[in-house]
């Protein structure tokens, strides 16, 4: 028998704002942060379980301080009896009933939950020798169920259906892992699209996003709408008509403003429209969802919890469902957000960029391919290429592919001396 | 001119776990805390801005480093220019960039600014020798119109449509704030219905409401449905057939249990079903509606922001807005969420209790009546006998009524002795 001995922080800022790289219509100058736990035990193996909440910049020390909150209900506990009962912890933590007041289930005090549950699906896969996606992809059906909370789910989804979505895809499993293997899951970038980079910088992004393989690249949108037309008709030159351009609004519009922008850009075939309105707004993105059909709303990068992936679902609000791997509470409610988008037959492309985030949700659509959809059809991780040289096991694409990661863990460790180097000190700028 | 030139906080317990005061179906043991916050100002008048966010405990810490971390966008800056322009002061604060991320728009981050807005508000308020409501109430239409954010709004309100209906409630605005004066506001008692209670208890504490002159009580339920539908029994033989019972699950029920529960609830006649399931859930509270009917729906307590109270009020999802003078950024989001009540046609009846939360909310519910709905129609303020006498200014009930308050100030303001003896320390025990 083990114990958890310390729940160590670490705030961490790159000065990513010095070079508009992550600029868009809401976030003109993100530092790219990292509010960071590492989980260290007793244990003669010498593994530690690590975890991050992304943000950008100003109030990662908030986070930070929420991280450390949780220590009390970590330290000194049995490290076998928590990794044997993940589902358990989860529940403990997010329905903890003065915490939850905080929330609930939404922001600071969920997102630090999760990365304290992540950290822990990073220390359990390293004890058992594998990647966090082989782990997840090789428990049965109902270990799976058994780690997802279905309070507020089930009048969309129930543990009895969410059972037979994983039995159902239990055929196949291994042809799969082998063929996730050997060919790696699709991807898509982000680089070139940047609200910040010039036009001639955009081309040459472009081109290289084509040049690398990719099937489909993203342009930022939603500050001037003159600016958005001749960036899409210059990234469409550019690609030719067979890659894909998604959009991203960053939440910028009202319902009718999205609606009408939305209009103008569609001549240039638009893939999809991201983030068109307020996260919270299930309504708002069924109106404009309904309007500018056939183009798919995208969303949910910063969908607060389960429940409202639930009712975007119900709506019909969203067609490309984007979980993203530290805006809830860890890989439980990513893996019940999976199992909704399962049932109701929406694919799951998610959000990634910041720092690490393609590092750890390259996992959950993996998971997700062998053990849950069964399928790759149209379903893409988005990749940008920033900060991946901080981390232990840093994502590698190749031909437009992430390739799949075999060392045992979730792929959240970052290397000391990058933490070191940019641990953030009041009163000095990020870097 | 004069200056912010401190941010000061203080994270208050009180050991309310101890008599199980506060206790419900999800909350078995909360400690009533204030994550408190006193903005200075180097003016020769001494006064200062009082603000708090009411938490149940663990996490008071967090929160109280949520409202540090906004010190820097306050501290040094010009006082007047700030509290002439509030609603400017609000947007840069909700909307700064990189704290968004956070949320956006919700939980830690969100009620920090909050804290923030409302001890603004306080100082305002103090400054010109006004109580809050009366403040408010003075304020032009489109003063009042340029408090709100109407972003992520328009689709349901716009701000010509926010000012027609404070332009139409213009008229009566003195004899509706001469009668205030002179009755008060109507409240109702949620002092009987704790869960943790006895049968005895429960009984005395009823009949003790009926002699006080209220005509409203409320019962938590949601443990046991046998328990509820004995206490609910002997909360009716003791008030009798005319006093109001409402009934609160604090979100304890999935969509399917809440008909189903209430079904059993309704032959003792009941006035509301507060929070049935989760605060985020528009489109489940809306089938439990659709089910319960004529039976009204109350929710708001945990309604994160002005966005989600849109989808509550269009999708019909609830019959009665319980806004929370702490949960959202403060009055400019809660004078947003009066206007939009009153644009459906949907009373409002606010969450207090807590800590300071009676203090704060009369406030809100005074401007309503003299300017924005006009009227008191099955209108009341929750009331709850905890923790007044900790304020400088406690709220004041007689015959039932909240006594409408006419010192200076915003009702925020607690004393400084009960902050040194909350105070809380790491590891010791709430009080």
């Amino acid at each position: 028998m083990s114990h958890i001995v310390a729940l160590e922080t670490d705030d961490v800022r790159f000065p990513t704002s010095q070079s508009l790289d992550g600029s868009d219509a809401m976030n003109p100058d993100p530092d790219y942060s990292a509010a960071y736990v590492r989980l260290r035990t007793d244990a003669d193996d010498g593994l530690a379980g690590h975890g991050f909440v992304f943000t950008i910049g100003r109030g990662n020390d908030v986070q930070v301080a929420a991280i450390r909150s949780l220590a009390p209900y970590l330290v000194g506990r049995d490290v076998e009896a928590i990794l044997d009962d993940l589902g358990g912890l989860w529940r403990e933590l997010v329905h903890d009933s003065q915490l939850r007041w905080l929330g609930p289930e939404k922001g600071v005090m969920h997102m630090a939950v999760g990365a304290v549950v992540n950290a822990l699906w990073d220390l359990k896969a390293k004890r058992a020798g594998l990647p966090l996606w082989q782990l997840l992809a090789r428990m049965t059906p109902a270990e799976i169920v058994d780690l997802v909370d279905f309070r507020y789910l089930t009048d969309a989804l129930t543990p009895a259906e969410a059972l037979k979505i994983l039995e159902d895809a239990r055929d196949g499993r291994e042809a799969r892992e082998a063929e996730l293997l050997r060919t790696g899951y699709p991807a898509y970038t982000t680089t070139p699209g940047w609200l910040g980079y010039d036009d001639e910088k955009l081309a040459r992004l472009c081109r290289e996003a084509v040049d690398s393989g990719f099937g489909q690249i993203k342009l930022k949108v939603g500050g001037d709408r003159d600016d958005d037309i001749r960036r899409l008709r210059i990234a469409r030159e550019v690609v030719g008509p067979d890659v894909r351009i998604a959009v991203d609004a960053n939440q910028r519009w009202d319902v009718a403003d999205a609606i009408d922008w939305v209009g103008a850009l569609a001549p240039y075939d638009v893939a999809w429209v991201e983030e068109p309105t307020s996260p919270d707004d299930v309504l708002g993105h069924a109106a404009i969802a309904r309007a500018i059909a056939p183009i798919p709303v995208a969303t949910g990068e910063h969908m607060a919890n389960r429940v409202l992936a639930k009712q975007f679902l119900q709506a019909r609000a969203l067609g490309v469902l984007q979980i993203d791997a530290t805006r809830v509470s860890g890989v439980n409610e990513n893996v019940a957000m999976l199992l909704l988008a399962a049932k109701f037959g929406v694919r799951v492309c998610p959000h990634a960029g910041g720092v690490g985030l393609c590092e750890l949700v390259q996992h959950l659509s993996m998971f997700d391919y062998v053990a849950v959809s069964g399928t790759l059809h149209d379903r893409m991780i988005e990749y940008v290429d920033h900060l991946h040289e901080h981390f232990v096991d840093p994502v590698v694409i190749r031909d437009g592919n992430y390739v799949t990661p075999v060392s045992p863990g979730a792929g959240a460790e970052m290397l000391r001396e990058s933490i070191e180097r940019y641990r953030f000190v009041e009163g000095r700028a990020a870097g």
